[in-house]
């Protein structure tokens, strides 16, 4: 059969499918030399089912609004996705058996969104089902599409806490358009899972945090058919987790349940004995049900702003937190753009969040105390187009970084903002000392990152995030510091300003945040001494202005005193210099100045003059560096 | 009453003590101008029964083996467990009311091991229960003793998916001397918690991750004191989970279940109110009971090795992976020092860690896809004085970011491998590529990271690492190339090695791990041509050998190439630049080639070549630095 059908696929017909998408799960990777046949062939029959009879998909039209979608969360079973795709008609059989994870290919080890059918990399596990939940958020309360969000788990990912972050979630925003498929074939990469085939714990575990669990036999087709029909029930409000059965390498009686065979291609012979045994390499093209239809257009846009956008505004030598600031910008961008959104992780109150929470309840979303999740929820909230904002303490952020990393992977654009940075804090403790961040973030590929040190340039930059694809992050700080530029002064992603110079300065003084502020002081202490120092603002550390540090050490015969309220490594000192090295013209002659020690509690004055950040330890570096021949 | 009683404490002393446990959380907060006093209220009765009734704890010495172990998770609860410090008389009124919270004092925002009575630092949620799950291991598992672990939760922090990593290994591990109690006051930070008292959840959630439950009031000292002492009968092998209902605030009319009072110390007249409801200012000293005796000495020491170590050898040119000689050198250190343990994160078979794991079986930890617990778990291991290795990909330990980053603030020990280093781990794909890792460890205080080129030079490393106090991380490259150095070579952490030079080198190159290879081939071509290559082995990037990398430096003109299968931001070129730039003797010429866009699949000389690491793009880069004048 080659013919595409348009009447339901019938079960034996499933069934074929299902014996296809193994054989071609070993075709492909075989071919590769690499890869994960077994782990594919456990979930084939569960894949061929939904793929076949209840995945509501347009393949010529992935970016239709009302697609359900579709996530392997277990994303080592790329075989077998590819094999859907194949089945589908949207790659060829020659693209699958010699693209799969070739150099300059999209069919990678991994899905990524390189394929347009794939929403989210994964293959850091359990990262898919979270994802999904941002999603089935869209879905239900901001799109209201009946769309499903179907997500392939393996069991060894179970032990992921982010899978119960998700499921927890899910559960308490209702989303019973989200229903996981757990593959449980009951080995992992080297072995037994911890739980095996006891799937009444599975049972309990999914139940005891509110959603619907199906356990069934993985490799029957009429009950999972059944399954997935009951898993379109959405009458009860819970999420539906399904609990198949399965064995690793079934269909292949050589290695079936054998765990030795986590990611191995079969060497060729082998894969000839396991086709054979398969009933040979078939051909089928067939599609699934199409999408529901929807009065909403085909394209998510974004609808134009009603009114012209009032920003918030600050007076100048006023004291306005950088975080309050981020909390009334996010709100003027809420009133201008109706697909921006925002999450917390039970911090709002603290990040300014909740000024947006309050002023649209409707596109808030509580993340409690998961920063796994609120990650993934803004991951799978930017798939269907909303621009999200995140927030947690910036030391918290570190809690997300593997959902960061792979949200580049995925290409989607996520907006990070993290308060409380540095020793400024205080008391708190270095608990609650963002501290590393900046370093976390700028290693990133393709990342921004943002530190405004006053209200004005804080409401540019959250302005200028909305409009910026990729990840970005801003860096907030707790405390209240004088506002220094005007309200509506432009601050480009990539550019910083110069608060002070003459053309004959003795020195650079490069700040961002709270120490751009004792820069300032600083600067003011030092002229008291006819020595001349030029400050910047760094508000862009990534891209950073090379153009304006390079002309400023020009001057100063590269004297320059980077000060930062982090860890010496990774972060604006190290910005500045890569952005300066290349540069063989001038010897530079650094001061660089951050958090060398462990803090402990004490004021923002204690600790910054402790870390050695304050105007007296910066003018001290300045005269240092002066005394130098 | 101030005397120390010997005799059992009776209940209602308990609930006297319970009073004064608040009373002094209020007072110590209020004279901080900061803090969590309502936090503490709501734990005060469950704690005051808990440290005069059931922890067995000799306070003279809170090194002794033999001792209880108390970790609140809830960090902010500090006011609380510092008055508890001031009950059993270790500490005295007077650095309670003036030093918590204050600069220079130890009685810091969250509970830090600066203070002998605490074992890890808390105040990032959801990390002292797996701690705990760590200290409990290594009780049931290798000590080998009696004592009990104790951990004070919070609700919010249930949300956090490392509290289920860490139930789900208690379980696993029949941890039944771990007892979580959880004050389940209702309210987070910022309003009402998910399950707000849902106690039946809570219970059905914990008893589905194999524990025990009890549900008790939270406030009723005698049901307090049923479910602890039911808590110490260990015979079911499950842990235990007090799920205990109470009110935030509790105590205090005026705040009693106020979503407002969150984090803040009351004014000082609300304290006095409070205080007086509370029946004033006691000051009652009193323990509860000590320890049990037991064989082993008071302090853990390591035996005294056996035999001779026989490190592996490699013979200089054949290849090998270092991850396979990190798998061979954790092997011959386990033979050497019984103290040393080993977990991983299911990737065993890939790490080589297995090696350790089918040597010595007692000693290995399992801790499946969870990489949060198998942070914490290496942590509470360190706390008894073993010395954990922990790996997993290097991609994949960004997952336990946070917990690396509280480790430094425990002080614990912590050696961390990573494997699949860099997109030379080829056809896997990005999601399996560690491109961060370097960053991300350079960035936490006091960390040391080692990435080592051949099988010698990590044998020795292992053995550095072993010796080595703080967190250190040893990256591992999945392919294997050829070993450089004999065995028995010594690499000093902080050192490098100069592998090729001559006093007239027109150029340096410096490497790590793969790009170490490419240097040496890029050098050959070179010197094909009459240009001579300094080739520098930067094994040690933090700490990182300054003063070869300068004297080279200067030798070349201040011509350098910087290699590194990493991103540019963090890596091995952002370490070498902060070592080099305060030297204003030499101005730099630096090509820093790193991977700077997005890899997908490909073979590992694919991929080298795709991001510019190979040995052909290293030669252009020289070539370019030396046509400039």
């Amino acid at each position: 059969m080659t013919a595409r059908s348009a009447v339901p696929v019938d079960l034996a017909t499933a069934a074929e499918l299902a014996a296809q998408l193994r054989v071609d799960s070993i075709r492909c990777s075989t071919s590769a030399g690499s890869g994960h046949p077994t782990s594919s062939m456990s979930a084939a029959d569960l894949i061929a089912v939904l793929a076949s009879r209840h995945l509501r998909y347009d393949w010529d039209d992935p970016r239709s609004a009302t697609n359900d979608h579709l996530l392997f969360s277990k994303g080592h079973a790329a075989p077998l996705l590819y094999s859907v795709f194949k089945a589908v008609g949207v790659i060829t059989d020659d693209e699958l058996m010699t693209g799969f994870r070739r150099f300059g290919q999209r069919l990678q080890g991994h899905p990524t969104p390189v394929l347009p059918w794939v929403d989210v990399a994964t293959g850091s596990l359990g990262q898919g089902l979270p994802d999904g939940v941002g999603i089935a958020l869209a879905a239900r309360y901001l799109d209201r599409l009946p769309f499903r969000v179907w997500v392939l788990c393996g069991d060894s990912e179970t032990a992921e806490g982010s899978i119960w972050e998700a499921l927890d979630k899910a559960s308490h925003y209702q989303l019973s358009n989200l229903i996981a498929i757990v593959d449980v074939n009951g080995l992992g990469q080297r072995g037994r899972t911890e739980l095996g085939w006891d799937m009444d714990t599975y049972a309990r575990r999914v139940e005891a945090f509110g959603a619907r669990a199906i356990v069934i036999d993985g490799h029957a087709v009429g009950a999972i058919d059944q399954a997935l029909t009951a898993a379109e029930d959405t009458a009860g409000g819970q999420p539906t987790v399904i609990l198949a059965k399965t064995v690793k390498g079934r269909g292949f009686s050589m290695v079936e349940d054998d765990p030795n065979w986590h990611g191995k291609a079969f060497p060729a012979d082998m894969a000839d004995m396991a086709i054979a045994e398969l009933g040979g390499v078939r051909k089928l093209v067939l599609r699934g049900p199409r999408p529901m239809p929807s009065s909403i257009p085909a394209t998510v846009t974004a609808p134009a702003p009603t009114a012209p956008t009032e920003w918030p505004t600050y007076t100048v030598g006023h004291s306005v937190a950088t975080r309050k600031a981020y909390g009334d910008a996010l709100v003027a961008l809420g009133a201008q753009n109706h697909r921006v959104v925002a999450l917390d992780a039970e911090v709002s109150n603290s990040t300014y969040t909740d000024e947006f929470a309050h002023a649209f309840p409707e596109r808030y979303f509580e993340m409690f105390i998961a920063e796994q999740q609120l990650l993934a929820a803004a991951t799978g909230l930017n798939v269907r187009g909303y621009i999200a904002f995140a927030s947690t303490f910036s030391a918290f952020l570190t809690r997300s970084y593997d959902f960061i990393r792979m949200g580049a992977i995925s290409g989607v654009d996520l907006r990070l903002v993290g308060s409380h940075a540095g020793v400024e804090i205080g008391a708190d403790g270095p608990s609650q000392m963002g501290l590393e961040d900046i370093a976390m973030m700028r290693a990133v590929q393709g990342s921004i990152v943002l530190y405004p040190s006053d209200g004005a340039s804080t409401v540019a930059l959250v302005e200028a995030m909305a409009a910026t694809p990729g990840i970005s992050y801003l860096r907030t700080t707790r405390g209240a510091y004088p506002v220094l530029y005007p309200a509506g002064e432009a601050f480009p992603v990539g550019g910083s300003k110069v608060l002070r110079s003459t053309d004959a300065d003795d020195v650079t003084l490069v700040g961002a945040g709270v120490t751009l502020h004792a820069c300032l002081r600083a600067a003011e202490l030092l002229a008291q001494d006819g020595v001349h120092a030029r400050v910047i603002d760094c508000y862009s550390i990534k891209p950073i202005d090379r153009d304006t540090l390079a002309a400023a050490v020009a001057v100063t015969s590269g004297r320059l005193v980077v000060v930062e309220d982090h860890h010496p490594e990774g972060g604006l000192g190290s910005a500045v210099a890569a952005a300066l090295l290349t540069d063989r013209g001038t010897g530079l002659s650094l001061a660089h100045l951050a958090v060398r020690e462990m803090p402990g509690s004490g004021s923002a004055e204690e600790l910054l003059a402790w870390a050695g950040l304050d105007a007296d330890h910066i003018t001290t570096a300045v005269r240092q560096l002066l005394q130098k021949v």
